[in-house]
């Protein structure tokens, strides 16, 4: 999503694309539509030269054995969340010197779906939202919590409040805990540069650049920083 | 969706079905899931004994001609909006005398769309939303514009801020015409039960039952009225 125009590219339920946040971003500059799904999403990326590559190369043995492990299990079962739903979400955000600001979001989903599940990752306003008035957002964790709430929007809803960045994702997840019982992540950059990488999950793995210095993390309260060379 | 519980269950690119808020309902209640899309949605009605129907039972010899009429059309003509693009999107919201609010949106979409396009209706926070804390929201419009905005969400942020329904109503579609150039439409309720139907289309039917009167119209600034019978 470009926050200058609010264009918007999204496609789900998509098979064999290598790379889904190029085919929505093709959805967005080269269609008069915002969302396709399935078949007629690949139609369209068939149409315009991008290859499919083999089921076996989107699927890590890792992934496979715990498949295997977990598929016998309930759909849904929330208490065993962690373990059972991967988190494979991977969402950016970025501002250029002009405060334009952008957003992707991209997942694999949850494991043990029901065929055609979408959860919030494509859908605009929860999975992201990108605005040059108020910011970019990107999400990630439990996608039908996330949707409940319209995550993204929300915080920038708090944001065009007055919120800071930081408050208003702790502000947003903690709603979307104490109304709808889910946990998540975001992370959030303002037109000005200011960011923050936001999770009521028990961990998220995040990394932001701001001038030379790289930021990241993956526990808690826990912010690890490093120089980069000029 | 449940503006109680902020439950709510959609789908997309579903074929055959009579229906589709009945399934989307059932996505809501029968599974743990929000969304369904495509195969995945058909399977899944499939699983639940809803049947399908033929074809030719959807679609209407009007429709049939105007498809026929605009199919060498470009697909997303903006200029043409009114006389290419099908309306055919039947909303509704309601509020019962607990204050519990619901919307429900359904769609065929719009004429000369692309394979697998699916539009604001059943996108949570843009073609609806219902929560018991502001109120309940149903769009209608053209979809693409409708989303960039997430108009029902964006509405109901109007409402948690104080506006009435109808100010909430006309302020967003205002923004949604400024900023991304868009049409559309939105029937209100609030918990309390004041509603709007505000539109900035050229028309858009609805209705409103209050007590035991009628209300209706079609054009702008033309509401009837009518008295029901106990």
């Amino acid at each position: 999503m470009d926050g200058r125009t609010l264009a918007s590219g999204a496609v789900s339920c998509v098979k064999n694309i290598a790379n889904p946040v190029s085919l929505a971003r093709a959805v967005m500059e080269k269609t008069a539509h915002i969302m396709l799904t399935g078949r007629g999403a690949n139609m369209f990326a068939e149409s315009i030269g991008i290859v499919t590559v083999p089921t076996e190369t989107l699927v890590t043995e890792y992934e496979m054995k715990e498949w295997e492990k977990h598929k016998n299990y309930v759909t849904g079962v929330m208490e065993d969340f962690n373990s059972q739903w991967a988190h494979d979400t991977v969402g950016a955000v970025a501002v250029d010197c002009a405060g334009n600001v952008a957003c992707a979001t991209s997942t694999g989903g949850i494991r043990n779906k029901m065929v055609g599940r979408v959860g919030d990752s494509p859908i605009i306003g929860s999975g992201g939202y990108a605005d040059n008035f108020t910011g970019a957002v990107s999400c990630t964790g439990h996608g039908e919590s996330i949707l409940k709430v319209t995550l993204a929007r929300l915080i920038l809803s708090h944001i065009e409040q007055g919120k800071s960045v930081a408050d208003a994702s702790q502000l947003s997840l903690q709603y979307m805990g104490d109304r709808v019982q889910g946990a998540g992540g975001a992370i959030v950059v303002s037109p000005s540069g200011k960011w923050a990488a936001t999770f009521t999950t028990e961990r998220m793995a995040w990394a932001a650049v701001e001038n030379d210095v790289l930021w990241y993390g993956l526990d808690p309260n826990k912010r690890l920083k490093e120089q980069l060379s000029k």
